[in-house]
């Protein structure tokens, strides 16, 4: 569906919406793939969602289309909703969305929805949600479909068969297991047709079968899945038990939303940001900007001790924002190379030392082309002043080199402390770039015009 | 593979070059997949990678490894090698893969590798050149499978077992053409086993397949996939007739390669700056520094302007470093929150005006806060100049409504203009809120104190 026809369907929906002509709202709704209504909801505001959504009466497609909105919409949706009607809509949906909906559900409406469950559907909720947050355990699929190793393919067909017609998940891996439902081997439907009926599963599936833990990081299966072009990766316990399988358009999700995350928390805020209201988006960045407001304090500090070099030569004043704007500049691309490489294994720890020394080689590089043009026109905007042109240049040189060599470091620093390196190393790096860099201007401007 | 294994293996690889036991070398290198040879070439240096590469003697082998080695580092070890050689290996890889690489082998060693090939496999080769860079025609598979619509399900499975053994693309999808290559249908293996093996193929399969064209941009292919969680979608011209399919894994390399080159970008550089060296990464930088210096440089004449002022009032320039960082902060936040919520697809055209009134909202309640904390850091601290804490306070909160003004219009603007917005609006959105900044602060200062 490209955007002419989100735009017309949208304005088709809202005309008929206004003049309650609910039964077409309907009946255009069921024509459309559960993944186009998800994505007409993104125009939506929350009344309209909501309107909307009682419109459809069939809980399979309400579930559908809720467990590809994005979860934060989905569950207020559904707080909104009876909690009768939320619980059956929740209850058709894979455990994996179930509890990433849930999550994002006020306390006590999960609660009362939960309660809902029956017994053992409400274990298996609280199974997963026992797993780390961004783990295997939570975007696994426990709706696999494995054989049993003794099987023969005729009978493994025939279960196959059988199970078509429930429609549980796309069988692409079939995964062999032993009696006491450890992961033997793996192989695919095609191979099962290219043998005589009588053959044993075991005798035709390959016995090195690459999984993950349950608690195994999503970035990591994401990377493994990447690596070596998996279609799904099944997911063990401690003793290689099979506990579900984790698919490829899951994974998908993982590296789209790994990659805004990243970008989203170098300046920060997050990925939830565009779906939080003004205030919240406010108080998201509160904290990043205080980090950065103390830096720049500091840094009026450092101008301050200067103060009579400042009040004998106000043309200082002049090159002071050029030359922290350039610095920050270097110090921005640096932290993004690192944190960005860091993030999708472009970088590994052996190289770290190489990272930096060609980082810091760039910023000697472009220190003295722009630290030249900086020269020449402080010598002829502000030539009165002796020696004024060499003090900007060189200012501006060292602190490219301090930038390059902070922007490089502090990403890898938190890296090496198992901190995430992307979060607000932005406002960090800038505002710590930024004082050294008054600091470098200041002080060879004393040690020199002085 | 995890991170301790490649570095083990690394130096279990460099110790037996060093000592030339090539044959130990081999051995290892044998037994690993080719994904994870691929791993860890990232690690070696050139001469490294050239010196192994010509251990490994199996052609298969060295163009599996090298179809997962990074385009540029391919193409430089391909160059590196003998014509004939490289082209035997080229000649293993899928046609996509071959093209990519080739391109990125410089011209006379490019038309000597394309000359040691059969005539239609340069055929087919330039056919791929043709389609735009980025589309969907220079990642498509032409090796597919497809049956004819009046097939029965026995001669399908048939077939199927007869291509088993040439193990060409994975079977997932099963599309269906008409007696003239026209795209008709779609079913899944799975689905042909589940009907009687009289049926013919197409009263099993789907008529509505979801389809793109040779040229649609890779990035519509990969939202699509992501959308629909498809394995993989068929290609066709313009008339309906099946050219290729391309699958999840070359989708997930488009979202991978697409996040990390919008982060890059925004920099002021690109995804394939680490594999440059150090005079070609500064060379990739200069423009974009070039763009911020010249932005710094009108800023400076800003300055100049109210030269009277500064000097009159010298304090006045211990703030223009927090104002201008506490703007360039908001800048770039805005800028990087619309930038990526429109690649992703999470910012739609039609909410635009919704996306800057909150930018603007939250700018607003960010300015408040910081500056008072501004005003009363000024009052404390400079309390002797009469209104300067008003000055700095009221600077700081329009230049930070200023900022998020162009931080999120600067991006929008050129996305309208159907110019990539991630495209170094970095340094350009950074040099402007900076000047402004300047002019804000130093108007106001002007007009009240003065």
């Amino acid at each position: 569906m490209f955007a002419s026809k989100v735009d017309t369907l949208l304005e088709t929906i809202r005309k008929l919406t206004r003049r309650g002509a609910y039964q077409n709202v309907k009946k255009i709704l069921e024509k459309l793939h559960a993944a186009d209504v998800a994505y007409l909801f993104r125009y939506l505001n929350e009344g309209e969602q909501v309107k909307i959504f009682s419109i459809i009466a069939d809980t399979e497609m309400a579930s559908d289309i809720l467990s590809q909105v994005d979860t934060p919409t989905s569950a207020r949706i559904l707080t909104r909703m009876e909690v009768e009607k939320a619980a059956e809509i929740l209850h058709d949906m894979d455990p994996d969305d179930q509890v990433s909906i849930l999550e994002d559900i006020p306390e006590d409406v999960r609660e009362e929805i939960i309660s809902q469950f029956s017994e053992s559907d409400a274990e298996s909720i609280e199974e997963i949600m026992q797993y780390p947050e961004d783990s295997a355990g939570r975007i696994m699929n426990t709706n696999y479909f494995a054989l049993q190793e003794d099987v023969t393919v005729s009978e493994a067909i025939a279960e196959i068969q059988k199970r078509g017609a429930e429609a549980t998940e796309m069988v692409f891996y079939i995964y062999v297991v032993d009696s006491r439902n450890h992961l033997v081997g793996v192989c695919s439907l095609r191979q099962l047709l290219l043998v005589p009926p009588s053959t044993t599963v075991m005798s035709v599936m390959a016995h090195e079968v690459v999984s993950v833990r349950a608690e195994t990081d999503q970035e990591d299966v994401a990377r493994l899945v990447e690596k070596y072009d998996f279609l799904a990766v099944p997911v063990t316990d401690d003793d290689n038990k099979l506990l579900g399988i984790v698919t490829v358009d899951d994974v998908i999700d993982v590296i789209r939303h790994e990659a805004t995350e990243d970008i989203m928390k170098m300046v920060g805020t997050g990925d939830e940001y565009l779906n939080r209201s003004v205030f919240r988006r406010a108080r998201m960045r509160m904290p990043w900007m205080l980090a950065a407001f103390i830096g720049e304090v500091i840094g009026i500090q450092f101008l301050h001790m200067y103060n009579v070099t400042l009040d004998r030569i106000v043309a200082l004043a002049f090159f002071l924002p050029i030359i922290i704007a350039m610095g920050g500049n270097i110090g921005a691309t640096s932290m993004t190379i690192v944190v960005r490489g860091l993030a999708t294994g472009r970088i590994a720890a052996k190289q770290l030392k190489v990272v930096i020394l060609k980082e810091l080689s760039v910023a000697l590089l472009l220190g003295i082309v722009y630290g030249l043009f900086l020269t020449t026109l402080a010598y002829f905007q502000f030539g009165s002043v002796n020696y004024l042109g060499f003090v900007v240049g060189m200012s501006m040189l060292i602190s490219m080199l301090m930038a390059a060599a902070i922007g490089s470091l502090m990403p890898i620093v938190l890296h090496l402390l198992k901190v995430d390196p992307a979060v607000a190393t932005g406002p960090f790096v800038t505002s710590t770039v930024d004082s050294l860099g008054i600091l470098i201007y200041m002080g060879l401007a004393t040690a020199i015009l002085m």
